[in-house]
């Protein structure tokens, strides 16, 4: 792809080639899927030569943090491979006749998945995702339409144009894959404008970009969003579980969505909980309201700030409360609509919490570290949403489908 | 409700009627619903009060067409009452579980139909949509807040007020139902931009109120799109059918999205089937290409404009395609992506159509006038989206409602 075309003639590109792929077969994209992986293998020079480029272009720019994920390795190109594997094991979702029925006239009535045609991803400093993107796209019969970071453009480059290469010789027309390699703010606004080219755009990146995206799409989009997650230690809850579920949830890997920010506790458990948690959780700095304080003199005292914030880092906000309605009622006015658990052994408290919290996903007894598209069996995910529209939670191969109704008729016409 | 309110106070008392909604039975939701047809039609003359005194005010202002819209007698107050009472009959979709699984390691996860929360809707001069709207948000578990025209704001107001004593009778918060009295431009694009207290906009209304939720809008949204529908005569139709599908299509109620707007007929059929129709359907108005002209010559020559036009009323824009695939790419680059239909005897070609055609419906044999949530057994309908994400097609119930994860464990962690 040469840098000469302009955003919206990749975008004509990328909608060209949508109906044929919409139709390929299963079999026709699991081939796709597999030759890509076999030439991302055999071509891994190419990749990491490229990677050097932009590796020795961003040593002065970028953080060491940064560096390292944009560094492609061996092993990082073997998992990009694994991982095209891995979708094209997956069952496809397109085909499926989710319901069908006979209207008394004798219309059949059926409702058919199908992809959503192009699906546009935006995405920071990770060269992995170029593939990842691409391959769950191409599994769920979606043109990926791809813009990744300037800082990555000759890795991207590279891998669009070896997944491109595999595509093609599978039978599968190039512009199944379409990389926009122009980085520019500019292009970037553009992209997310490009109203009937792209039918459904996914952020894969932070605050920023969801900001703009905010403000700036005119296309439709899935927001992968924030996750203010909150643990809720009921009264009844079991202590031993309760720690282990709260260093889980908090510590496992903090860096993540899905990690917990907040720890709301029973004032009837408090005295006794919250010091072996202490004790249990050395390595979380924590702030806490002034209940907390006066059972864990240490801890600095919370600001309303720090019950709003996502630290996706190792401190942890504590609250106690004097009921569940309060801790409800808590999460309702800082939760993200993420994950929401309680640690309970009763079963009504269970119960109201699993249906009064509005979440993407209320836990009962585990650790908030479980949504997530592998965890729940999707075998992939591009992202996760807290929205509500379309799809929430873990978004696997059916969240980037939509359904078409079909209509049989003999004849019949509306009286 | 008092003018002094403000349009974010209004959003917040919206939203803290929400939970409580969601949360009720579908007992107490029906029995509201029938406590508020009943108090509709023993309050109906406060209401043709209050609609005489929008009347009063439009009479030189509005169209007759839109002061027929504006409204309100005896019958069809009767028809908001039994329209309520549908409502109540129909199945609940709130606490549907769609799916449920157990993971290897002992979780639990189900997915929970739950309702969106508070639905915003903007409507044009049409005082039923005032309880129609409120019906179907509340039997779905979602709050009602409403901003209607300002020609009907009294109508509006009256029966607002109706349904907000029944509902609170029945044990519901009164602000379930919420009405924005302020009507001012400006107010409306407040309200489409109250984000956090909206959970989904829907627009009732024509192109102007479209465009400006695509401007303005902040908060999700559904699109009630516009309908360009084609039927396309296959080489291997029966002709009467063809006949009768494409008069229904077109002639039944030209002014409704599900009418077709455009036919084409394949060339090896036109010049049998092309007098016959005309004669059949004196009342439409046709625009050809040149090869219609060649067999009807006193058609006017279609532009390109005429072939991209929802006209809404007795014209019809007609092509001659030489083939299946010229049809399929015909209808890809001039439809709205609503409803496609085509009359053929041959299932490959049948099956090639409702496959590679991208629409809301697609229809083989059978009037494009069936895309309707009544005709789909819905029982009533809100809109029709022509959107992908979400929703496709009427909007139902279920339509209404959003999916969360439950997830029970026994105290698992994540390794």
């Amino acid at each position: 792809m040469s840098d000469s075309f302009s955003v919206a003639d990749l975008g004509r590109r990328a909608k060209s080639a949508a109906p044929i792929l919409a139709n390929a077969t299963t079999d026709i994209k699991n081939f796709a899927l597999l030759a890509a992986a076999d030439l991302i293998l055999s071509r891994k020079d190419e990749i990491i030569q490229a990677n050097l480029e932009d590796l020795s272009l961003a040593k002065d720019v970028l953080l060491d943090s940064a560096i390292d994920r944009l560094r492609l390795d061996q092993s990082r190109i073997e998992s990009m491979a694994a991982g095209l594997r891995q979708v094209a094991a997956l069952p496809d979702p397109v085909g499926e006749i989710t319901h069908g029925w006979t209207r008394p006239n004798g219309l059949e009535i059926s409702k058919l998945r199908v992809p959503l045609g192009v699906i546009g991803v935006i995405y920071e400093n990770r060269p992995n995702v170029t593939s990842d993107a691409a391959g769950l796209c191409i599994k769920s019969g979606n043109v990926a339409f791809l813009r990744g970071s300037s800082t990555a453009i000759n890795s991207n480059r590279s891998i669009a144009n070896i997944l491109r290469d595999a595509f093609s010789k599978e039978g599968l027309p190039k512009d199944v894959v379409v990389l926009l390699e122009e980085t520019s703010h500019e292009s970037a606004v553009e992209f997310m404008q490009l109203e009937g080219m792209i039918d459904c755009l996914i952020p894969r990146g932070g605050e920023t970009l969801i900001k703009s995206i905010k403000e700036n799409a005119k296309v439709p989009y899935i927001l992968d969003g924030s996750g203010n997650c909150h643990v809720f230690v009921d009264s009844s809850a079991q202590e031993l579980m309760a720690i282990d579920i709260v260093i889980n949830s908090k510590t496992s890997r903090p860096g993540v969505c899905n990690a917990a920010e907040s720890l709301l506790v029973h004032e009837s458990i408090a005295k006794s909980f919250l010091p072996k948690l202490a004790q249990e959780m050395p390595s979380v700095q924590m702030m806490g309201d002034q209940a907390t304080k006066e059972i864990l003199p240490s801890v600095s005292l919370a600001t309303e700030e720090d019950f709003a914030t996502e630290f996706l880092s190792l401190k942890m906000s504590v609250g106690i409360v004097q009921s569940l309605d309060q801790a409800i009622e808590h999460i309702r006015h800082y939760g993200s609509g993420h994950t929401e658990a309680i640690v309970t052994s009763n079963i009504e408290n269970a119960l109201r919490f699993t249906k009064e919290v509005d979440a993407a996903a209320v836990v009962v007894n585990a650790s908030t570290r479980f949504t997530d598209g592998e965890q729940f069996g999707y075998g992939a995910e591009i992202g996760i949403s807290t929205q509500k529209l379309h799809a929430r939670g873990p978004l696997g191969l059916t969240e980037l489908t939509t359904l078409k109704y079909v209509v049989i008729g003999q004849g019949q016409i509306r009286k």
